[in-house]
């Protein structure tokens, strides 16, 4: 694979990576919706970008669109996938059968978009043996043989936060290079491997933070 | 409550913003550990931020620490927390209890932290009346009632994206100033709403992309 006029070696700025989910979501919207094409300016507009904003972010992989026709749906949203590098399977695990990770386990979403939880593990006796979406609940004591046996892209860490960090390590031991943390740990890992964190509390207090400040600023 | 150093009507960068629930965080893991003093510095190495950047994410709100001694750990948190606004409750409702709303309907630490879920809302007849946390689930319907009669700060959205706009609808009609979004949808508000939104898919897209494009730069 190879992305069109993006030069070998150069990394992507944030803002970029940011957004391109953004328009993923955005495109495949209109695509269900049946829409065929559409302009910069009028992704602009749904999406509280600048029309140029849109142009530059994509040109930075390559050209798409033509003056005066804006972008073929279809088309954009294929690149889109591309640059994101999931039109291949994703292989996941996920450690944490409580009710997180069950939500997690739950959302059709990756399995549509080709990211494939095989293996669920847990500590808790009462969860070992059920299965949960299709996928039996193992004793974490199995997973690194599973992960010798069954190289995985991502490792899902729905745990307390106690155990965050020795489940990173299990999983990175066992080869994963990129880790969905949905527990409060700050996990510490080696240079290869990569880390997504979805830190609830802190979207909590950000929350918090700009409603005091507003309340604030109204007073 | 007056934020020390802050001019009124001054904006908090972004960026503070985000690190911000970091500070707290970790100030919260140090006093459970009982550490009584600590530098810029020593936050600045367990963070990943630089000494520099700490000393000023936090000047921006007053002057903390002592040159030579460094900070408190109670003082700096008690500080934090009174900057984050949450030194006083705030009231929460949740709408939707599937397993992702239970997830968050269990997870303790909003109660210890003052975030309290009063009441849950959802659109299923199996589940409404059931309790879930000491919380009764009650029919969406009655939720223009409930919030006329109980002032409440924050709106929880744990719904398929498809409900998501309609329940946003129904709290901002019912005074709720926070929304926070757990649902795909992108939800568009009047300017006095703030919005936090948590995207599992944009968070997923994001790890994916990068694991990719690691690999890209590794053949």
């Amino acid at each position: 694979m190879t992305l069109r006029g993006r030069k070998k070696g150069e990394t992507v700025p944030q803002g970029v990576v940011v957004r391109l989910p953004v328009y993923f979501r955005y495109l495949t919207e209109l695509e269900s919706a049946g829409t065929e094409r559409i302009s910069s300016a009028q992704i602009g507009e749904a999406l509280d970008f600048t029309a140029a904003q849109i142009r530059s972010d994509l040109s930075y992989f390559g050209s798409f669109g033509q003056q005066g026709y804006g972008y073929n749906v279809k088309e954009l949203l294929d690149q889109v996938k591309q640059i994101l590098g999931i039109t291949r399977k994703h292989s996941m695990v996920l450690v944490g059968a409580g009710n997180l990770g069950k939500a997690i386990g739950s959302y059709e979403w990756f399995r549509e978009e080709g990211f494939d939880i095989k293996a669920i593990f847990d500590v808790d006796p009462h969860l070992i043996g059920n299965y949960h979406g299709g996928c039996a609940i193992r004793s974490i004591d199995e997973i690194s043989t599973y992960l010798r046996e069954n190289p995985t892209d991502i490792g899902i860490i729905a745990t307390p936060k106690s155990a965050g960090q020795s489940v990173c390590d299990l999983l990175v031991e066992g080869g994963v290079r990129s880790i969905w943390n949905f527990s409060p740990a700050h996990l510490s890992v080696p240079d290869h491997v990569i880390v997504e964190n979805i830190h609830l509390t802190d979207s909590l207090l950000r929350l918090a933070f700009r409603l005091n400040e507003h309340n604030l600023g109204n007073s």
